[in-house]
């Protein structure tokens, strides 16, 4: 590892925009955009992939990769990724930065508490919780309907048994309620912090969070409950980009975590902003595949923030086709020529949604050692057929080298065609109308369906004022469909509609298909007691 | 402020011993022990009070003050505190890092997430919890008894709702059962940071942690659990102690913050040790009064670390003794020279008190604007009338110059008294024994009750082979007695013994006298509410 220092310095940035932490991580201070706000924006690419696989298709992987071969090749290039979260750690993930020779550094530190973006994150949500509750304790002057209370408290761990409890029990403790805890990436507040735009914005959109419904069924909001000074307070440094580097020395900002289900799964604005002032190409994704990644990262975060996406990759594995044209999933290393024809159609469906968005995209081929030439060859020929580029991409066990085909093919793009993004839908359409425009060009869904709560909370939605904001689809990342099982390219499938919730403060109307789990459990024989550390500190086992 | 580098290359620590959180606080690297470990310890010097009333005695501004005027004259001098919580700085307390030109900064840092520390003691704590409930979820191979969890989750956060809980609730989210949660300071992975030596000793002690009994009402411990070595990879950043400065750049220790009721209420045994290593004389303190602090730190700290204090500094104020005297609190600026004289008992006993451990003591009068020259002088009186040296403290208004009587004061006594600190009890009594030597030595108490709950734990804590750790009292910081009205110097009173508890990691046994509460709530208006930041990041209202 290159002290941080080294690593800015590549970057451009200077040793007093910098606030360390230890000599390997860094906070970029706000004086550092003021210096560089008024450059040209780098070239914006979205790394996103075919439907995610139990097999795992090394979207980060190839993201970290892909930047560490840009730069080889010559480009000045910062990737941008996301915050690994505690819970999914201990439980059954591993780390979230990369493995083998695409990797980011300090790993350890990186999955652990980081610069503690996390945990602040967690502390202003559960200050606006222990409000609430002391509110209504203290007097209750707003009228809130205990029975109606929809801000849940935070914690960045998996712990099943805090999904559905019951709180204020005993003498003095309060009024008894039934709550529940999320996970912190599932927090509205993660979700504003990385659309946020500086900390007014930040403020403001605290300051819109529905915490609940007061005796009239009116919201009552963080506002309200004078919380966004304090919750602001405690965000005051989280708010701020983090800056790592990969195995190579790249620059890289990773910052925010939002969930890719019920929020809108990218990293943060403000670190994507300053990566577009930093690097020639700047190389980021977005949580699943792209049927849920790419639509909300192209649909909510690149509309709310004024970017205009260049070019996306989409990565996909020789193991992930054959999944998807159904092959079982400890199978996977078997030959099967048949599989891997049907599973293409999955491939294919992405790299056509892509192309409705306006955005060039290449295909990354992500090599697994055991994969057979005439397998690759095939995903190659189906590109070729299709008109897209593509390329092998080897960097987990080469390192940039194994990424300089795809960096040529990208850059190629790059230079070729250019980019006619536009958002897939309208603002100020009906909310109907953007969640069956998403069904029906994307996910290729025949007819959508409602449950009568879902209509109930649509009219109240629109009530508030909040009709024109976009929607962000909680959906299952398996398939096209809201049905985990149902592989490949399906058609003619209808889309239920379960529940549909506002995130004020994000900006988005959540639209929850089948059972979205916003509270992970550890599995069986959890992560965490595979892992041991050492008299001197050294870890084995975390990732 | 001075560069937290140049704080630390005064207290003779080289650059690449620290690890940097920013510019102006730093960890301390375990290479730093390594290399002056085999120095001569400095002196010891223990701040006290008597006992606290809702005026506030200063005890952390003395601290932070005594260290800075002791410095200025010419003793090279370290200061070790604990952390502030978050809890407390949103409820009503504000800060705690002392006050006007006797303050610790970065103030704001150190009292939001400063280094993490309490962050990382939450996820530890709160992993434990999981895995419990996970356990049982899955399978229960151990046979846990879901209704005799004794292990609760934690928050930094003072949240009365979350004090008595149902957790488990819904299909497929785990057994059912009563639980709650602490605030952080109050889990006992912080008292076992607090009392570590090293990794090995972290480790060893959250094996023995209880997280509860099996259906044959035998103990299962955290090791049981496999749940040991992911806490500690954890906590391996949260056990380096913290180096920031006072305002006057004297270097300062921050590192833990227990509890000083249910647990031992000192900054860590790691921070102490370097602490000793790097001043002539390191000054600490001890939470609530002489009667809870001075007491276990004493008896559990010093003992278990093997310290020896040579000297104990009681922080008295007119307007404490005069609450202590039976005047009410909002009359306390009027003058009252007979409660003052009767509120002197207060102090008077304090000092016998620490005379029975052996520990020279000087008395420090924290001086308020509004005092008269004649209660401070009568004050004098009484201590030269004890023959125990006494000096005004004006650090607040004056920073070290309005300390330097008081450093004068107890460098004499350092010189003329050699310290002969011996514990109060010995170990290997029964745990009844110990609590009725510190009621009767201590409280000057005639009696101890215990209720029959409690003498059931004390025969199964005895049966587990705990019989010989120290006890832990956890009473009402504002009287001897466990009647917090019971003021100034009662006698003959009964205490009672409501619950017996082991905390088999810190290795102590805590003895619940009255209710003590170990989850705040806000009060009607929470400090949060009064607090701002601009778009610039500058706050008000924090402290």
């Amino acid at each position: 590892m290159k002290p941080i220092l080294e690593v800015a310095a590549l970057a451009g940035i200077e040793e007093e925009e910098l606030e360390l932490y230890g000599r390997y991580k860094a906070k970029l201070s706000p004086s550092l955009w003021e210096r560089v706000r008024t450059r040209q924006d780098g070239k914006l690419v979205l790394v996103t992939a075919m439907n995610p696989t139990p097999a795992g298709e090394g979207k980060t992987l190839t993201t970290i990769g892909l930047a560490q071969a840009l730069n080889a090749a010559g480009h000045r290039t910062v990737a941008a990724l996301r915050e690994p979260s505690l819970g999914p750690c201990f439980g059954m993930k591993g780390g979230a930065t990369g493995s083998g020779k695409a990797q980011i550094v300090p790993a350890e530190d990186i999955n652990l508490h980081f610069t503690g973006d996390l945990h602040a994150i967690t502390s202003a949500h559960n200050l606006l919780a222990a409000m609430i509750d002391n509110h209504i304790h203290q007097g209750n002057v707003l009228r809130l309907n205990p029975q109606r209370i929809v801000w849940k408290r935070a914690m960045d761990m998996n712990d099943r048994s805090l999904r559905s409890i019951v709180t204020g029990l005993g003498d003095g403790n309060g009024a008894v309620r039934e709550g529940g805890f999320l996970i912190t990436t599932a927090s509205e507040v993660m979700a504003i912090l990385c659309l946020s735009t500086g900390l007014g914005d930040l403020k403001e959109r605290l300051g819109r969070i529905i915490t609940g419904y007061n005796q009239d069924g009116e919201a009552v909001t963080a506002a309200q409950l004078d919380a966004v000074e304090a919750m602001t307070i405690l965000l005051k440094d989280a708010i701020k980009p983090n800056l790592v580097q990969t195995l190579e020395g790249t620059p890289v900002i990773v910052h925010g975590g939002p969930f890719a289900n019920i929020a809108h799964g990218c990293s943060s604005v403000l670190g994507t902003r300053l990566a577009l002032k930093l690097g020639e190409i700047v190389v980021t994704e977005a949580g699943f595949g792209a049927d849920l990644g790419a639509e909300k990262f192209l649909d909510i975060k690149c509309r709310q923030a004024g970017l205009s996406p260049a070019a996306a990759v989409l990565v996909v594995t020789v193991k992930a086709l054959k999944y998807n044209g159904g092959m079982a999933k400890d199978r996977l290393r078997e030959t099967g020529m048949k599989a891997l024809e049907d599973g293409l159609s999955n491939m294919k469906r992405h790299v056509e949604n892509l192309k409705k968005f306006g955005v060039p995209a290449v295909v990354a081929i992500n090599h697994f050692a055991d994969d057979l030439p005439e397998e690759v060859e095939r995903v190659l020929a189906e590109c070729r057929a299709m008109n897209v580029p593509a390329a092998v991409s080897n960097v987990w066990a080469e390192g940039s080298a194994g990424g300089l085909e795809l960096a040529k093919a990208l850059t190629d793009l790059l230079e070729k065609e250019s980019s006619n993004y536009r958002p897939l839908y309208a603002l100020d359409t009906d909310i109907r109308t953007k969640i069956e425009t998403i069904v029906r060009e994307i996910y290729r869904g025949a007819e959508v369906s409602y449950s009568p709560a879902a209509l109930r909370s649509l009219k109240d939605i629109e009530q508030l004022g909040y009709g024109n904001v976009p929607v962000c689809m909680a959906k299952t990342q398996y398939s096209f469909s809201d049905q985990p099982k149902l592989l490949g390219a399906p058609e003619g499938f209808k889309v239920q509609v379960r529940e549909i919730s506002l995130s004020a403060g994000a900006g988005f109307v959540v639209v929850h298909t089948g059972n979205i789990m916003t509270m992970p459990g550890l599995p069986k024989s959890p992560a965490a007691v595979h892992m041991s550390i050492d008299d001197d500190g050294r870890i084995s086992g975390l990732f």
